[in-house]
């Protein structure tokens, strides 16, 4: 439960956050959320408008929460091949899954364009940093002029995003840390 | 709706597996499946204990024809880099999911070890099937000696699962097309 200091309007939104990463959008009713949050029916209308509404404003902290922390770990210092490795190997809670990236799996949040959004947009943006560390190895001779900046930020997002489900399918995180050892050798620059 | 030469019990799992793939474990009510299957609730409870029981039966099933799918794929001719390829570019319906994968982010399956197995012994054949061909690529020199092939395999798993993420998140199967292209770039035998 939540300290007493909290508002309840705080209080319903980590409440949705939690249920939204456990139980998904379709598996949180209002009901679960107003238990978690031990607030009524009354006080939920009264700060947002309904699930839909609460849910955005839960989804919307937690993809900018994910967000700063990528980026914090991807502008650590050292070698473009460094900063990826340090985001590929970040410390992570990998049997619970990704909080923003199961959501693309709840069919009610893909359908709706509000939610999708900060989704989308957390994902794209975390590709385009990548993307940008990608170019400068590139630059730097590290990586292969050959290869597309894009296209490995998109196996690296992707690896992690996958990784999750490989996860979670053996009930342990050892298959997480496989792929990310994989397309971290796959991706070292050559020895000289 | 299905044929009237299909049977009630065949017509049951159908729209099980159909309801899991669009909706999750969660969001599939033992209403919505009889319904789908224009089925009375007797009959499902004459073929089946429940809505566990019925999900069992189309999770195998779908388990069943995913590892059929990627194994006939995998084992096409070609070179050990070729026939990953093959994989990797499969004709897929990436905005759908995968229809196994994406039950790793329901809590109720996870939460049963009978609804899990299926799922874990899939994507770990699919894996141990990939970890065979890079080791085959590895005696024939076509990938470097010092990778580990399970570890390839789990990243080449992880990327194509992870694909399905990222282009449901964008709403364009691009984004799973660019990480496969990337993948590939990295994987590519060195040209002579």
């Amino acid at each position: 439960m939540y300290s007493a200091a909290m508002s309840t309007q705080e209080r319903l939104i980590e409440s949705t956050r939690e249920l939204l990463w456990e139980r998904g959008y379709v598996g949180t009713s209002p009901k679960a959320i107003l238990e978690r949050a031990g607030a009524g029916q009354g006080s939920m209308y009264h700060h947002f408008k309904g699930k839909p509404d609460l849910a955005l404003a839960a989804i919307r902290r937690t993809a900018e929460e994910l967000l700063a922390s990528a980026e914090a770990v991807l502008d650590s210092p050292g070698t473009p091949y460094e900063r990826i490795a340090a985001y590929l190997r970040r410390e992570r809670d990998v049997l619970r899954g990704c909080p923003v990236g199961r959501l693309t799996m709840d069919p009610d949040v893909m359908a709706d364009p509000d939610l999708r959004a900060p989704v989308d947009a957390t994902l794209a943006s975390i590709r385009a940093r990548i993307a940008e560390i990608v170019e400068l190895g590139k630059e730097q001779g590290q990586f292969a002029s050959t290869l597309d900046a894009g296209e490995i930020a998109s196996a690296v997002v992707a690896t992690v995003q996958g990784g999750y489900v490989l996860a979670r399918a053996s009930g342990s995180p050892d298959a997480f840390d496989a792929g990310v050892r994989g397309l971290l050798a796959l991706l070292a620059p050559p020895r000289r």
